[in-house]
């Protein structure tokens, strides 16, 4: 376990010769499920912390950006979503986002290790507000598998809540998922994926958004701060089918919304997807954005 | 030392509960100096880190943000800065991005350590490129007095480029520093001061804010992403004795600076003022933005 002297500590390959560490009150959980190293403690700063092999999936402290932006950037940029499919995100929290949108209809969540959303219901994270919702079908297969097989169902958005490309999620980062997921999408429809720091991972999400441009009308990228994420933010690949403004939000949140979103506006929607120089230069040879701008 | 197994780790009152650490290759130099500890280190994917008083100050491989940010926008707010005065900056990088300008005429700049500049240059930081630049005039007095003395100086820009609040730089987050900062402006001067975390102190950077708007005709914050620092961004409190809009660059960097930057652009400048929902709630009420907004 990566606990030493009271103190949680994130290693991984992705992220050599850096280290993010966070104080630990009580180590609540800690098993291998069929997929993955589960791990739950509860933190003297950052409220109670899940851990998938050894990284940092959320704290309960900064957990409302990463959440607010997956979510709510690829629905506003769609404007009304009716129909949305989440993959992964078994902690609830991109669901507790989606289901404030009245006008969702059907949510279908494909997380493939049922141990991650029992963990967080187990564990009262702040997340796992929405497993209740009435218009959510769960079901824990391989999204991969799932997307295929879901191929004709017409979803208004997607959003991939994965964790990094090693281990269980590797497969979400090929061609042929997004591939799948474009042959999921309604007309207009808009994904969202997980997409790593502009700081550590550029000639990753370069490769990835060269891949999407081959499939998509629409291929943009834009990001977040996260303090408890590896460098201390982490980015999103947006897409549409049709060519769209991805950057700029066809609706805006209602008023109920607008109460309880700790990260998210319209404002914050259009500056995300600014980037600095350095990963503009590499970027804006691969996006694909509408010709209008 | 916090050098343990290999690995400095960075462990402070301002952020308890959280560490953030680096593999180090080699350390280069630790001494304390009249004012602090300055200790300096080789590290393994970060390139040469300078470390006072146990804080990282800046990393080779991400110190092109906070030294770009917090120089140009104050400057490219300012429009055509003549004359600038940076306060704090030993180890040179404000200095640097200041010296690109070619409009300016006029570098102060007060380091009350000596060993800063010194270890800056002595160990080739590459923040280190423009200790020779004929313009500059360096002195290695209390930044304090130094703004009090030169009080009808006629600067078009102030930057102040300070450690955190506790030990040498406390004084530098007082009133009445701001005031001498005022005294000491041209008309139509800005200034742009380290302002600190918006995940971690929201409180001290209202309280800055509001004392700020007490004092200046526009006051506003931004904020870029470092990996190195605490969270892994850090902002800037900007103000000006005019009423202006800030956020918006009153002119551009030119041909040769554009081809230099790795982080600021005109874009990134405005993008740079869009605060997460949780920080803009707080700060609204205390900033002081241009009435035509």
């Amino acid at each position: 376990m990566s606990i030493k002297d009271g103190w949680f500590s994130e290693t991984e390959v992705l992220w050599p010769g850096q280290k993010f560490s966070l104080e630990v009150k009580e180590v609540l959980f800690h098993e291998r499920s069929d997929f993955q190293d589960v791990l739950v403690f509860d933190s003297v700063h950052y409220g109670k912390v899940l851990v998938l092999d050894g990284v940092i999936q959320l704290t309960e402290r900064d957990e409302c950006s990463y959440q607010e932006m997956l979510t709510h950037i690829p629905c506003f940029a769609q404007g009304h979503p009716k129909k949305v499919l989440i993959v992964g995100g078994g902690d609830g929290g991109v669901l507790r986002e989606i289901a404030r949108h009245p006008g969702v209809e059907t949510i279908h969540m494909c997380e493939i290790d049922s141990m991650v959303c029992e963990v967080s219901k187990r564990f009262e994270f702040c997340t796992a507000s929405a497993f209740g919702d009435a218009r959510l079908k769960l079901v824990h297969e391989d999204a991969a598998e799932f997307v295929k097989k879901e191929g004709n169902n017409g979803y208004d958005v997607i959003i991939v809540d994965s964790s990094d490309p090693v281990g269980p999620a590797e497969t979400l980062f090929q061609p042929s998922f997004y591939q799948n997921m474009k042959q999921a999408l309604a007309p207009m429809g808009v994904i969202a994926t997980q997409g790593e720091c502009l700081w550590l991972h550029l000639p990753l999400i370069t490769t990835v958004l060269r891949a999407c441009a081959e499939i998509f009308g629409s291929v943009d990228y834009a990001f977040t701060t996260v303090p408890s994420y590896p460098s201390g933010q982490i980015g999103f690949v947006l897409a549409s089918v049709e060519e769209r403004d991805l950057s700029t939000p066809a609706s805006t949140p209602n008023a109920a919304m607008t109460e309880v979103l700790r990260y998210y506006s319209p404002e914050v929607h259009q500056a995300a997807f600014v980037l600095p120089v350095f990963a503009e230069k590499e970027i804006a040879g691969v996006r694909r954005r509408s010709s209008k701008e």
